[in-house]
């Protein structure tokens, strides 16, 4: 079948008005934050419902045709890059709150919701949907159950895994399934529903989700302070971790600050500058208050720390936030090449400085930023193109030195992909977080739920 | 091979020590909890490393032999039953701590270690392990991960599963996997990990586990109440979730009372016995004492509950915990049979009446008794056998009434096995909870990762 034959059948499926295949709409549609792929989508559709998404997936087997979910494009690591003629499946307009139940504290939403209008929500209920990150107003619901999103609460609430009860999904092969009910305790059988979250995509669509939420947090207290030596952070790491309840321990890089304050036009906060910054959260309780000062005087007095700003109100406390929330945004207009690496906490440290050490000797023109959520071991690596260097140049460059930078993460038994999955970008990298064993079982799982590799192909495995 | 090559072939392998095929042996270790099947294992065996398992494995393989997985032996599923001429791997000389890590806060351990070593192991670290249950003075670390095993605060602490960041399996197929290396954040594939915890020992064996730990909770409080009637259950359940933080939210009725007064020579702790009992447990802060009396003083104002006991000391809780925490045992002289069973919680209360109005009309010789972990919706109805029935004829009626009690399950969309797994007992009524298109994807997932099925095999599916 060409191209417009198959047009004119997802016109039946979905209606004219929700297939769209011009030049502009298959450009927006076809790509994600990763500055890295031409779009060359065939069309977009947007599903009203379950029924459709069966129906296209029939098709799809039928005409081998390859789709792409996409919710909202807010990836790192091309999982939702359409650039090789696939058809992209948009949740825009599935995108609603269908239930919520107040004792069981559940909302049943469809995937295109945005993580913003799920937290917002949650607020009018008196409760609290505790994932987080710079991205929540455009990422949806169902992209962050695809990548198992992670963010800035992670050490305290766990990943999007933690919060899920219940998916419906489609698979590649056409059949619905019903995970898991929305139920706490549920022990019969493989757990298809962990399954599904973090599999990007490849193995079928999310339908419907159910989420769980919590009681809101007591009010938040927000520190920043400047660290001298990256060697102290985790012995201040561990002292923070008596605080109850620490929600955020973030790093971030003195170079990192320095573009955020030029990008953002904002103040420096800080006398003078250090090597890092420290940006940590937690409840605002008279007991935390003193350990914190305990943690801080003995910090100070060993000079591990400089600096040292609290917040005194919500509105102090998101000003804080800006310098480390506004990383990512302001280092896009100088094309970075992003890793995304976790290893264990205890190693964190050493790790930098051999991935420090190497890059130096590599080329020393090359600007590093480090930042990250290092209270779970979660580090955002990101080198900048030099002015002078080519943009395809500067990745085919990138790529090469990856392989070094994974080779480290390998030794330390670190992830390749902390919390951006591994879409297009880390496929070929794959190997230096997952054994050969380990990923020819992936294979042969892929191939069971979705025989004719038509869900997310090229993506993952 | 006859039964007496394959002993001199595991006498081989694990030494003539570590392999014992007496009959006292094999009827210890070939058994669990479940009062039902009677054991037949040919010989136990007790590896003592990774290597040993693989050679079995790989024996297994060759020789078709069927190998049964055993922890302690608390489960009430049938799980680790050898009924069926099975081999019966038991870890209990794979019990050790292999190393901690402060920084990580993480426990590296054989599967063989008991749930209350690992308890109070974090304790001299000033952490915690939060998994708890009646059994964790015998029950092992290997056997909750492959039950996914819950407990008494999952409430607060989520399931097994949250406190696994790694594992190290062999395969049916014989081949190592290392999952997820005690990463917090790890974006690289299919959850695995996920995968094998609660799978029952039906895909292959756990060698090796990382566990997370955390900060020991504030001491706690202890309230122990009677409820007048339990449609009021959720009005109370609802209030008490404001406490910060609920550990614990447990049901039990007066049957289950009066059994545990009687097996455990305690005495009543209420003026007058109601329906129902309800024991909470939360930090004990002043705030949550204030929000208590509020919650307190409201359902005595309505009459919704009676007498209310609240802890003082350490040791007056642990006693309130004692007329929960015994039930199972007093009741295992009883002849019970055991449903676990789990609704969201919302739907407890509708589903309990359901129930009882069944059982009410079917046999009014039968006593029905009421306990679980309610605040997750986790219900444990007991049947007891009456005097003038036969052992062997109350299953059968047990297993005939069964049908009728998990269409009502399902009519609620819930769990025929909330935390005790499916095992031997549940497998012939998997499809209350699962779909067919889910089993069928169960089976070929089983088949994928123990194509020959010799692990675990006639168990879960």
């Amino acid at each position: 079948m060409n191209d417009e034959a198959v047009l004119l059948t997802l016109i039946d499926i979905f209606g004219k008005n929700a297939v769209l295949f011009d030049t502009e709409s298959r450009n927006k549609y076809g790509i994600d934050y990763t500055q890295y792929y031409s779009p060359d989508p065939v069309a977009v559709v947007f599903p009203k419902n379950e029924e459709q998404l069966v129906s296209l997936v029939q098709l799809a087997n039928k005409l081998s045709l390859k789709l792409v979910p996409s919710g909202g494009r807010t990836g790192y690591s091309g999982g939702a890059i359409a650039a090789f003629k696939e058809i992209v499946v948009s949740f825009e307009k599935m995108n609603k709150i269908l239930s919520f139940c107040e004792e069981d504290r559940s909302v049943r939403c469809q995937p295109g919701l945005i993580t913003k209008e799920l937290q917002e929500f949650a607020k009018t209920k008196d409760l609290f949907y505790p994932v987080d990150f710079a991205s929540s107003g455009s990422s949806q619901i169902g992209g962050n159950i695809a990548t198992n999103a992670g963010g800035i609460k992670v050490i305290r609430y766990g990943l999007t895994r933690n919060w899920v009860t219940g998916l419906r999904v489609v698979t590649g092969n056409g059949e619905i399934l019903e995970l898991n009910n929305g139920l706490i305790k549920n022990a019969t059988g493989y757990d298809f529903l962990n399954l599904f979250i973090g599999s990007e995509g490849t193995l079928g669509f999310i339908t419907e989700a159910t989420i769980k939420l919590i009681e809101e947090p007591l009010p938040q207290k927000v520190v920043l302070f400047s660290l001298n030596q990256k060697n102290h952070l985790l012995n201040i790491l561990n002292k923070c971790r008596t605080l109850r309840y620490l929600s955020a321990f973030e790093l971030f890089s003195d170079k990192a600050l320095q573009i955020v304050l030029k990008e953002q036009s904002l103040t420096m906060p800080f006398s003078k500058s250090a090597p890092f910054y420290v940006l940590l959260e937690f409840d605002s309780t008279q007991e935390n208050e003193t350990l914190l000062f305990d943690v801080l005087e003995s910090s100070l007095s060993s000079q591990s720390i400089g600096d040292v700003i609290i917040s005194d109100s919500i509105e102090k406390a998101n000003n804080l936030w800006k310098f480390r929330e506004s990383i990512s945004l302001s280092l896009r207009k100088y094309i970075p090449y992003k890793y995304d690496i976790s290893v264990v906490p205890s190693r964190i440290i050493q790790f930098m400085s051999e991935v420090d050490g190497f890059l130096e000797k590599e080329n020393q023109e090359i600007d590093v930023i480090w930042f990250g959520h290092v209270g779970d071991g979660n580090l955002h690596l990101n080198i900048l193109k030099p002015k002078t260097m080519e943009k395809e140049k500067f990745f085919t460059y990138c790529d090469k030195i990856s392989t070094s930078i994974y080779e480290l993460v390998k030794k330390y038994s670190g992830s390749i992909s902390a919390e951006h999955g591994i879409g297009l970008l880390k496929k070929p990298f794959l190997s230096y977080s997952k054994s050969d064993t380990e990923i020819a079982y992936m294979k042969l799982i892929k191939k069971l739920f979705d025989e004719n590799n038509v869900m997310n192909p090229l993506k993952l495995v």
